[in-house]
């Protein structure tokens, strides 16, 4: 039965007749689920057909667990930005989530497209962030149950503060938030290490021994 | 003669060459007719291409008239929104009309992406919307050529309070804005009734005897 | 009763409690009514105290008129944009009202940042806009209860095809489109007229005989 | 040491002399913590000065508990939107949680302004969505882990499948998504009974007695 | 090395072994290169494959030079428009280059889609826009170096003060700002006379006279 | 003589004696220059009142020159952003200038409010952003004329690669960009060393060391 029929027909049946109808032809769109494979437009995928659509579409269960923390940072990570959860095309939101064994830690980064909201689903960590209009760290020590916000473009990071494992899920303002890892910006592509050195002046013995560890060459 | 290529050429030909020129490849887009058949995206529909665009493409009449009112609520709804008027496409706006007969209604419902202008076209109305803020209901009553605005999201109805057809013109700040009829959220679809009655607290036999008259099962 | 403090307090009272309370802090803002004279800002101007608003904020009864049609043009106008209707700050849309004597006309205008839905309340007319891209004009008869589509910042125009008043509404994508009427901005100014002469090649003597029609001086 | 400067200043030092500088005027606003008592704007709230942020302007513990569950829906709820935790202001995310009790319900609502990404933190539950356009609804059965995407102003709702409490955190695609409860919107304000039923078809006795419920008058 | 990878998966295998895999599919949209033969959408493009994007897709050269001047406004125009320059897609950003000869003009136009920001890369020139508002014009002498902006939908003219070419690189808040030149308008189309006189009140003599110069018809 | 006035209106005078009025208070904003000691709001700063505008307000010369180049990295840089040019508040566009001497670098950086377009005044010099997607560096050596977008919150950077000093302007999609520098971002703040060590990999003593050029303390 067509709710989306009341507003959009110009019939000349009367409205109780349409009781009697099969829903048809979409007024709008109340979502849009990503066809990947048609590739992706500025304001993300094009939409997948409606009919088609079922409840597994606005469904994710892949933050139920990360993959197993590992050297050198200690963390499982796993996301749901489109590329994974087509069902958040469009709608302005998505989620991560990390897992950070003792000593774990998420590495500095940030979100070119998106602010992040962090939750602590376990354990206790530091969390900051560095603004660059002051030149200013802002760091709290979070436990469970705690929010953080951590703004747009802002690079921030996490580590583990106590002796159990240390859980985040994150939340951001886009379906596609980015994610800009320092260290493999400045070790884990071709870039040469004279190139790297001369913008940041990093010592190059510095850059060619984190080329080796993050997958860097040249 | 082409306006456009005054901007956009790099070319080795005097200016006032380009005058004796066909119009060519254009510039950029000063609209974005949809194109319905090759679906939908988060932004809207992909553009018909441009030369096949015509004045008839920035004109719909179906709002001339509605469909003849009929029980229960007594109203006749037109609309004019992307998938009837493929000219609105990305231009954040549309519009739609309804039309009560004496003693009719249009039931209480919502538009998830737009904020309503409703202009009163003949006869006299109740409007109202109401506020979650405050909990708080704003209703006037409306004559011909009056104006109320309807913020998005907001649950809304009108009805007619004169002896004669009331008519109402509305507009939108999309160009789909959807619409929830709460009628039909509640009752027009398979959501098992003792569902209903728990999300609601809805009586069960009150929800079983709406789910006949709107065409829901369950 | 308030709706909002269902999601908006962290308390130890139960819920039911809530249900004994006087409406508070609001939650969320549902709408915003301009308060003009504390000045705009680039996304509106600042809201009107909740507490303060009634069902007149969101009330218009302005394009019930216009002004008599007069010379040049015989078109009388009004408009219900935000420095005259504040109950559509911030929500993206807008109206306003031109009523055409018979030969009366809307000159040549556009509107910088909103696309125009013109829809034709009484009479018959001639809508136009010219599109750059093509350099190409879409022009349509237009009868009572058409609709015209007219794309963000394109010159368009109306004129009356009848023997009586022809009046169109029209509703923008925007609360505050702003109008931009050629007449007015090539002669109704101080900018010289050899100047307004010089970067459109009209002739000085066209120049300053309209510069007296429309108020412009130098 | 002001990072913000080096971009910031047309100086007639040497760009060295900046690392001597103390930090100086912002250049731009990395954020923006609401400032709430000068009132909201439609983009959100002014912004604290920056020399008056701290750490704690970005973090907020409201979210490790809710208020206790209590009839009728059995369900405690705390939120992190930007009139409790001015953070987020223009950000474009906040936070809330919902703990249902054994048999308990967040009842049927949704979200003028935002879409919301529901994460369950802990037990099992009934989460559904109606969509107006094929009035379709889609209902899962979400686990500790789970994510579900309820989209912008589409009605939703859980309920408790467990024997446990259940525990749901919610993210929002706005700072401030506005929440419409389906009772407080039809029996929680002074919308006379013979309206609501008018306009909803629901019958007057059902009406009067939630109204009785929900706190109600008229 | 897949910096991506870092959020994209859940795996099983531990975060080390990543560093040993090749990059894979994309996480997000870093960028979105016009793929310009697929066509248009309201927010840009579809993107080109990532897989085929080299640095030549974000380089552009065609503002080294423009088209010589010629008459009758003695200036050369090349612009870097998304049609032109697909990098720019999806990015709010373009820019354009005017090169007026002495005594050269740019003439009467705006933008309907972008803000202008002009830089003055050689020479004097006067540079003015006029505003609706309280139908004023804002002029200023502008010399090597400096800046002006032009709000979005603004018309706005430059002309050289000196006697060498005067140079202005322009920038655009959108990707595709639309260019409407007044004289094409009015007299570069098929518009007929008797219409343009009458919505602009031009006399017929002027506007066909400067049909005969800017290609029009009718 | 107020164009403003034509749309602005309800009154009783003919249209013809508006043409005798002088102007009176705005119809809309053309435009919003930032009254800067006001503070800022997520859109912006509050509005310079209309009747204070002057032409002054759209012009900005501070790109004229930048400061000297000095060490480490030999360049000199200026800007015009909302808070140094007023006249670009809430339209989406700023501009910034960067002078390298020979040898001089535009260090690793990165906007997280904007994409950067860079058009090249003077000289020869590579320029480069890092892309996270697929982990690339996309580099071109550009020359006089040429352009590079740089997108939004990818990092990236400039050298000079001739004998004479090397000159970019670049324009960005936002009145505030904002600029992360990577070596303020690691080393200009109090952050402990190790903790930049910790969530970076960076050698201590590296740390250390470079904390004491750009004059980070701990």
């Amino acid at each position: 039965m067509a709710n989306a029929m009341f507003f959009q027909l110009l019939t000349v049946v009367p409205f109780l007749s349409l009781l009697l109808l099969s829903p048809s032809l979409a007024l709008n769109q109340d979502f849009c689920i990503a066809d990947l494979p048609r590739g992706d437009t500025p304001a993300g995928y094009p939409c997948k057909p409606q009919a088609n659509v079922t409840a597994d579409d606005f469904y994710y269960s892949g933050l139920a667990t990360t993959s197993p923390p590992a050297a050198p940072f200690n963390v499982g990570v796993s996301s749901a930005f489109v590329a994974t959860f087509p069902g958040v095309n469009g709608l302005g939101i998505s989620a991560a989530r990390a897992d950070m064994a003792p000593g774990g830690v998420v590495p500095l980064h940030w979100h070119p497209l998106a602010t992040e909201l962090l939750y602590v689903l376990d354990g206790t960590m530091a969390c900051g962030f560095i603004s660059a209009t002051l030149n200013k760290v802002y760091t709290k020590t979070l436990r469970k149950g705690d929010l953080m916000v951590l703004p747009q473009g802002q690079p921030h990071f996490q580590y583990n503060l106590g002796n159990d494992t240390a859980v985040a899920l994150s939340s951001y303002s886009s379906s596609s938030p980015g994610v800009q890892v320092l260290d493999f910006v400045l070790f884990g592509n071709d870039l040469p290490s004279d190139v790297v050195s001369k913008v940041t002046v990093l010592d190059q013995v510095q850059v060619k021994k984190l080329k080796a560890l993050f997958g860097g060459s040249n």
